[in-house]
């Protein structure tokens, strides 16, 4: 542990951005990899053949599948981490660097330092479970130690809410569902991140503009209350009718900023019709339903109801359960920050070195040394049976999961692109047992071991 | 609501980049800001002087107070705020705008648009509470709608894990606590903002070695597993002493790779002793106790201890009451994430329109018109007595909380640097009521509203 002094002069632009450099990566890790790679490098180890795995120690609570995501923006970085000459000089500065005693090529070692080592992977959109690696890094030592807190960063939100999107998608039982999450993501970031794997996991668009742009999702919008404001009550009906003459391609007019029913009946009437209205607070079910039939009683059953407000799957199921009249649902908060699991516990862990086995033994954490394979076997109908993981060497049935995505450093070509990756998980989600998508209490997907890394376990005293 | 056919052709390295364009942070908003702005122009009323606020709706359970944070990045964003020529053909190229009838000038001006408005903000690091503004934004109609979602992501998360920091620091009770949570944050960006707020808020450093760069603060860092690993149990005593040769400046080594109390009895024996040993996994009040008996009977009273492993507020609360002889602490996933509150409600709402009052009458939401400025009374110890909202135009006594941030779309200057900004919250937080500070049971705040506002409220039915 090592309190640095800061004393450098900043000047004023960098006190406050708080932005990644795409083009130097390489310090966004935390200060014991860099110490550990300088101590490799002094001991002479820091080339020795490493295998690091990524897995899930254990399924959150409720949850009994996740959904595999993160994985191509990240190999993108991977291929491109490196350090900048600033971020040497400054590193070189500190206290803990300046006292020690590491060869002086190690510096320059750094400045040229790419990742040239081998990544297996399961793809994006897999599903996967708890205790088996969902990546492989097989690289020198020293860089696989590099990379880990810059792995997990970009793995396990984008896995944790994809899993989230997956389950509303589920709970809409065919009705879209859209990402509105931006304002309440954590940070601006968050936003991008989460918009790509809704779209992945099923969602049918999302409100942020910039994502919609960059992976050409489908973009929504509805309506600001600002707008009804700026006409004010008494024009209210004006307000709708002027927006849906403006924007008459399919126009969702927000019928809640005065009193919701007198809005619904000012909706009704609009001519043309409205394609939808937006409920976004109050009682849904009841809401909905008055809805429902107010706009069949103006002849209006073609125009459709956009429910938003706080909900998650637990409140979309039961709203489709109780077959409330809801055509589609905006979903935020609960979305983008992983709602009620807002953590996944994803760890980066030494397996093999030198082609010998290494295991953390810790109490109550199971662990199996080296490199593997994962082997998934499906049933007559493609519902998936159980996973197998193996030795890397050894063969078994089933499909091996984890697959070449990066080799010596560059990429596997071709990549899939976003629309290949979401149907791919919407063909693996298909196929995972109905007992696993117990909102609530799904069961436990079987997940074993082969005798061989049993065998290599046990001897390791597990 | 619009679903937008993705037909177009993107380049490959368009589809997966997570990244926001710093120089284009324009589009970084929800679709239906784009369509208001695009209405109001079409109506003629994008320029009429428009007052929006930001505010925390209710505080989260358990907390009595928040800390505002997150202010000067967002204060450097909104003055650069534009649109790319790129961003601006695709946003034409949707059906909703090319079904449109938008006077063509609307897509000239949005390509030169810049905020021009004025911003009032409480300084970062302060105090706030639920229910008074924050910011109060007066800018034409439509830069003020184009702003809300980028405001609301930059502020929400940074006032989240600002306050869930302050709350670790008081509970650590004078030890130093250490952010290790860039692997676990919403993302590689999160760990940035995060490790900005939590020095704010007063922790002694972060692990992450490019916000230590960016920011100036402290960087920490311990020792990796696959450091003990590479030697193997049988060297784990010269995995400690080789480390803490080559890094002499206060070295901490991790002592649960094999067997925890082992490893301790080793590290205690290493000469010269080490600065540190760090616990990460097991019974912490347990191990912390014999760690520091062992410690102390081979001489080494100066060796600290310091403890990680899913570490929150309460645990630390918890630890520091029973007196275990821990010396600092490194806290990640409860940290980044929220821990038990990872969402913030936080709103911006139009509250004036051309001088008049406005709000938006949902149920169960009180809520005041007009802009307003927040006067807060300190007793004759300085501790905070009690908030008093009036509106913009009003006096009162105390101190006005919120201050000039921006004028006419520019900085107001000189801003805060990072240190000012920890100073200040240190000061502030130090003077909220103590029943203020029971991380369970918090007490209330008293915030109450002028007569003006209150009868503002009431003559629109409020």
């Amino acid at each position: 542990m090592t309190a640095e002094p800061h004393s450098n002069p900043l000047s004023p632009e960098r006190h406050h951005g708080p932005r990644l450099d795409p083009q130097a990566l390489g310090l966004v890790t935390d200060l014991y990899q860099l110490t550990m790679m300088a101590g490799y490098r002094a001991r002479g180890v820091h080339q020795r053949p490493a295998i690091f795995e990524v897995f899930i120690r254990r399924l959150p609570p409720g949850r009994g599948a996740m959904i595999f995501a993160g994985l191509e923006p990240l190999l993108q970085d991977l291929v491109n981490l490196r350090f900048s000459a600033e971020q040497i000089e400054w590193l070189k500065s500190l206290a803990i660097f300046q006292n020690a005693t590491i060869p002086s090529a190690f510096w320059e070692e750094l400045a040229v330092l790419r990742f040239t080592g081998d990544v297996w992977a399961m793809r994006e959109g897999e599903v996967a479970f708890a205790n088996e690696p969902l990546m492989r890094v097989q690289a020198p030592l020293s860089e696989a130690q590099w990379i880990e807190s810059y792995v997990l960063a970009s793995l396990s939100y984008p896995t944790l809410v994809a899993t989230k999107a997956a389950r509303m998608v589920q709970a809409a039982k065919g009705r879209p569902v859209i990402d509105f999450g931006l304002r309440r993501g954590h940070g601006p970031h968050a936003g991008l991140l989460a918009a790509r794997v809704g779209w992945i996991a099923g969602f049918a668009g999302t409100s942020h503009v910039e994502a919609a742009r960059l992976w050409n999702i489908p973009a929504f919008g509805t309506m600001a209350h600002a707008w009804i404001q700026s006409y004010g009550e008494e024009r209210e009906t004006d307000a709708f009718a002027e927006f849906a003459a403006l924007f008459p391609h399919a126009p969702t007019v927000l019928v809640d900023t005065f009193e919701t029913l007198e809005g619904i009946r000012k909706a009704a009437r609009i001519h043309p019709p409205v394609a939808a209205i937006r409920l976004d607070s109050g009682d849904l079910p009841n809401l909905a339903r008055r809805a429902r039939a107010i706009l069949d009683d103006h002849q209006r059953s073609s125009t459709r109801i956009f429910a938003s407000g706080d909900l998650d799957e637990y409140k979309i199921d039961a709203l489709t359960r109780a077959e409330v009249p809801i055509d589609a649902f905006g979903v935020g908060t609960e979305f983008i920050t992983g709602g009620d699991i807002p953590k996944l516990s994803i760890v980066y862990k030494l397996v093999e070195l030198d082609g010998r086995p290494v295991i953390k033994r810790a109490e109550g954490k199971r662990t199996h040394p080296f490199g593997k394979q994962v082997w998934r076997s499906q049933d007559c109908v493609g519902i998936f049976r159980g996973d197998y993981v193996t030795h890397r060497d050894e063969s078994a049935e089933g499909e091996p999961l984890l697959i070449p995505a990066i080799a010596g450093g560059r990429l596997v070509e071709p990549r899939p692109n976003l629309e290949t990756i979401r149907a791919y998980c919407a063909d693996r989600w298909a196929n995972i047992p109905a007992e696993l998508r117990d909102l609530q209490h799904p069961g436990t997907y079987p997940v074993s071991y082969s005798e061989r890394l049993e065998r290599a376990s046990r001897a390791m005293g597990l």
